[in-house]
């Protein structure tokens, strides 16, 4: 087997084999291949497509080149869910306590964010001392007796997918659908929850941009969960504009926590059902959507969910009082209002272009090296569909910079206002089970 | 302007402007752009191709990478072919003295072979002495004087195809029609003669493996010379079987030699015929096909196309003894006879596995660093569509290897014999002017 036979393969449209894939990926991790064979080979993969087959050898390659983690002493069915990543994404900080609450025990390992947006381990930081870095012991605990537990992904866990995807950023292979499935999947597969809903973003601030194409990953996705047995479902959900009010770090933090108070925004919250309700199917606590989503109310009506985030934030070495007194997180010093310049209804919030707005005002990172200004971003007044009059506050940027009139001026090109929308926006627009 | 959008608008099928292009070239030859990213570009390239326009960018941003050599003190109209490679090529060794006897200049820059086959330059170096590393005035100065002239390329032009061509070679990403038509044109347009003929080989033993893309390569190559006012033609010509009875670098020197003094076999006599015919008409020096081929005819009987090649010989410090004692080539000492296991018609001969047999008797390059065998090689006794009789001689093999074994089995695999093929072969399946 060489890789010039292997890529030549692919290139004219064969279809490769389990020790084909396999090859290419200890190959690139062991070194003995080098980048430029395996751009190639990504870029007719990108073109000439992978079949299921292929893209089921090629998450085992990935979760075979690690370590996998075995979650099995955690009591009852362990659930995770997964967003392909979006703006102003805080739903796994408002979901987990939920389902946490109903006694299902949600593990998450999670990354940090690169781009424009924080990851769920950057938000959480905002509260001092949240501390991610646990052993697989301390985690099996948590979730054991807490029933939720949210930490970061160790370097052993499908080191070959970190190496895939790091050349295929630089390479525009990313898009593809067997790529994507498979770095996503491989990652869920070798850190071990039983059930897990995938959260699908469809729009300007996602990876994907058409639904069709949006159902094929899922269906893909779900296809590769249920091959190892584990439930899998996904919701494909609106990315056209940022999901709730808040986009940043310390901001979405307090939208999550008042959203377990009741108070959250009403995309955010629908979401959180819809995807809550699915947990709770999976780990056959309720037989019915109705009875889920009962349970879910429930557990904010009752406060249980906030007080299911307590416990995780003084378990994980928080300063817990953050959640009852926002004044604590970080907030950046300097604010700037922007101010409808006529009456109308707002047409469009491009999600993307708030995310790098918000990344300019210091709330995402250029490189990996970047230090995130945890209190920078955007919070929204008004969203796609509502009514504002000439001079009304649509939102509000906070940043440490001194300089953002950029930021400023680009956000006053983006929000459009005019005439109502004929159709309304829809936060879920197809549920896969 | 940066790599990563320009793979990702052709990896999306757009097309690239001249600018694009020559940021891809100059950056990987100045090293700014990683190798990774061209060969993920040249896959996107490969699968959905460059048009005309890209080609031609192309082209240009590879003679722009280095010297460009002025040959214009050279009198009269300047002359070369180029081959696309195949196994017994021996064409410009028999074409070059005729087409420069009939007072046409013909100047060639060639190549080592890496791979099947020797190139011309391997194949002259059986002559002790003959010496190509000579310098651009020597190479005017002969071209004047003799009229003609065989040199090595120089380092210095079109650097970024050869860096191109390495990657290509190792990315499978060599077969296609624009990426072949640029490299082989780049070169000859920088080396400056007035009118082409290329001889674009099709069949098991060369790139082309169908008469379509053969012609539409040809059909490419000819606009972009005509692109450079440098007048170009085409003749597509049969590689399913070795061009003539001998393959390796003696054995082809001497029936290139043999050739001149009339007793050539018929495919290559017919083919130096047609290019020579072509190389005259664009020369000017003949009005009509039938006059150059009479003119061609003529340097044959009267022997000037033989002393023309001695003259080149003396010029280029060979030894011209060798020209009428054979014996003074290098021979391989070890001689291995294949004869016919069953009488009958030779059904196929197959160019591509005769060139790895030859290559593995000595007569070819497995890596740059190999010392090949120059009197290594097989030498045919019968070709396609000739009969045998049981136990008669099919061909010859010649090393210095002791343990052939694998050749000979092979040689025997590759001899079909049974009925006569319904349709006889071809040496010129097209040409076009």
């Amino acid at each position: 087997m060489n890789m010039y036979d292997i890529i030549e393969k692919k290139r004219d449209f064969h279809k490769l084999s389990k020790e084909e894939i396999e090859y290419v990926v200890n190959g690139y991790v062991d070194g003995s291949i080098p980048d430029y064979q395996v751009a190639a080979f990504l870029m007719a993969v990108f073109l000439n497509k992978f079949d299921i087959d292929e893209t089921f050898y090629l998450t085992d390659a990935f979760i075979d080149s690690g370590h996998t983690i075995d979650l099995s002493e955690i009591k009852g069915i362990k659930v995770d869910k997964h967003s392909t990543g979006g703006v102003g994404d805080k739903t796994t900080l408002v979901l987990g306590p939920m389902v946490a609450a109903c006694g299902v025990p949600f593990v998450k390992m999670s990354g940090r964010g690169l781009g424009h947006t924080g990851g769920t381990l950057d938000k959480l930081e905002s509260i001092k001392g949240f501390d991610f870095e646990i052993s697989i012991e301390e985690f099996i605990k948590n979730a054991n007796e807490i029933g939720m537990v949210i930490a970061s992904q160790t370097g052993d866990v499908t080191p070959a997918d970190k190496k895939f995807y790091a050349l295929r950023d630089t390479t525009a292979t990313v898009d593809n659908l067997s790529l994507i499935s498979s770095s996503i999947m491989s990652k869920k597969l070798a850190t071990g929850a039983d059930g897990i809903v995938l959260d699908v973003k469809v729009g300007s601030g996602a990876f994907m941009k058409n639904i069709e194409d949006a159902e094929e990953l899922s269906h893909l996705m779900i296809k590769l969960g249920e091959k190892y047995n584990r439930e899998t479902m996904a919701v494909i959900s609106n990315m056209e504009q940022p999901l709730g009010l808040a986009v940043g770090n310390s901001l979405e933090v307090i939208e999550a926590i008042e959203t377990l108070r009741g108070n959250g925004p009403e995309d955010l919250v629908e979401l959180c059902y819809r995807i809550g309700t699915k947990l709770l199917l999976i780990a056959k606590v309720a037989k019915t959507d109705e009875e889920a989503h009962k349970m879910l109310e429930e557990t904010i009506s009752s406060g249980s969910a906030l007080e299911k985030l307590k416990e995780v934030v003084v378990e994980q070495k928080g300063d817990v009082r953050y959640i009852d007194d926002y004044t604590l997180f970080p907030i950046s010093k300097n604010v700037h209002e922007i101010k409808a310049k006529e009456s109308g209804y707002i047409k469009s919030l491009n999600a993307l272009a708030i995310g790098k707005i918000s990344q300019s005002l210091g709330a995402g990172r250029e490189t990996m090296e970047t230090e995130l200004d945890l209190g920078a971003g955007v919070l929204l007044n008004k969203k796609i569909d509502d009514y504002v009059e000439k001079g009304e506050l649509i939102a509000t940027l906070y940043t440490n910079k001194e300089d953002v009139n950029e930021a400023i001026e680009h956000f006053y090109e983006i929000v459009e206002i005019g005439e109502k929308n004929p159709v309304p926006q829809k936060i879920v627009l197809k549920e896969i089970d």
